[in-house]
């Protein structure tokens, strides 16, 4: 196996952390080929007039780098 | 920008740790007003009957101070 | 109450973090009785073609001991 | 179950830090019910005339809010 | 000696971390007497149009608790 | 020296987080033997009736694997 | 809101800390547009004959992308 | 995928601290098959008349639970 | 005020960690003077024939610098 | 002095720790000059067949940058 | 290069925590020679009269030792 | 058992980590007797031309006290 790139990104999402890991992924595709794995490295939320209006996950992107 | 007060609870759900922090969000929000950010410091869940009755997570909520 | 034993494993969900909990207590259950609690230690996820395929929750597990 | 709430204090004791801890909850027991849980954040102590005078241990008070 | 209690928040400067400390001390006897130390858990900034406008102290504030 | 396994516990006491770390070691070693050393994770309390009557210490056990 | 891309760094001053943290800020504002917040990792600094001779912060540099 | 188990012990050497796991990973396999992942938790050595004379590494084994 | 000296130590007893800490610091105060207070960094202990033979609280000692 | 920039990545080998920070620092070379320094962040091993068949390290890479 | 020594103290000023590491270092110096880096373990401040009257910063100074 | 003080220090080699630790262990026997123990605190290299010119690894040495 070759050297693995790590990069960290914060995701967003209106329904839950899984799903702003999910959007956080779909997003960082389009431009890094050869993601394996995250890890999550804070969970946040935004909050305005008293409810959550934005889940917020801080995340470690693992990609396979290509010569 | 005034002060902003941290102050630390538990949210629960039967459903996930996301709704745990919705629900503790919208509990909090009926004694503080302006509460901008929360942050998860730890993730537990209470078992019963070999299956997880409750999502725990222990929440810092930050609020805007006004004098 | 008698002495709780602590156990670490991880549980794997294609839907969210919470659901990945979810399976590996109840996997847990069919050698081990009487859990009481989980406790999150780490959140990642196996990541192909660009999409999250799996959600992975690192867990303690704290179940009661009997003699 | 309802909102757990959490808060931070210091107690003190001559004896032990077991005692400092046990002296702390009996203290905010005054002002606040249904304190259910504390864990040690930290374990410190101050020393006069090279002995230890006070054992001091910080802890995070976990209590159920009623409305 | 009493009792001390911890109360989190969050003060702001535009000029250094020292100074928002001081600033978040301030604000904070208006309310609550006998403050005796402060801690800092974490220190960030806001930036806007590529320069820092605010510098950011997260800080646990020790008071001394009167029956 | 062979190998040394760890597992985590929780040892109970209603005197003082060292006796329950006493008493968990004399309750492990029941069914494991050999243990070499302790190492404290987590120092908690159950709180009724607004004081201590539980302490809770988790343990790292450390035993000496014989084949 | 978009997807935040976060990098680390060290700026560097022979005043302070939060100068360090200013320098790194504008350096980074040069080629990276949209910074919205930093965050400290770690603060350093580096002495000769005696005295400090430059303030070093680790940062987190939160910017906003723009596809 | 199914449920990964995960159990911490010490392997020892005395070459070097990768060494100390590599033993460790052949002892555990011995009881335990379908190990697939190690991560050191803590790296310590034993010393003697003033020289290393056993690295130790403290590891999180990771194994395919087979029903 | 001066400035302060921190060291770290290993203190030891049969009885509990409090009482390790104190012997700790009646030890270190044969040699430093003016030892103002002590932080836990770490809490262990020797286990010999299935019971804890030895309880050690690893300490970092403050003490006050004279010319 | 300039600025310092820190990526993160992941070296492996089929020797040891030592040696996936070399190769990782090797392959990083290729596309970025300057490196001065580099920090671990989280040492693993993959494991096949009851052995370890490749040391994984995680790093921070130091670099200056030249505008 | 030789061997480094690493030495804890808590540095103070009246101005700023950056004021408070540059007095340690240079009180540091009349007993020590070649410190050549400190690094910021903990940062606090004492409070009186509703306001901060000393910075307090605990640091790591590293010297390089000569035989 | 007496007393064990607890020193920090960073060894170097141009080998590997391991061989560092074994350094630094030598380096210190000269001036200190019976040292019992090291554990790693952090571990770095420094980086040169593109390649790792030394190892480095941060300590603590844990030696008996004798009177």
């Amino acid at each position: 196996m070759g050297v693995m790139i790590i990069r960290e990104m914060v995701g967003t999402s209106s329904e839950s952390w899984s799903d702003a890991a999910k959007t956080a992924v779909e997003r960082a595709s389009r431009t890094v080929r050869n993601i394996r794995e995250v890890e999550v490295v804070k969970s946040t939320a935004k909050v305005a007039d008293g409810r959550i209006v934005e889940y917020q996950v801080q995340l470690k992107i693992h990609f396979e780098y290509e010569a």
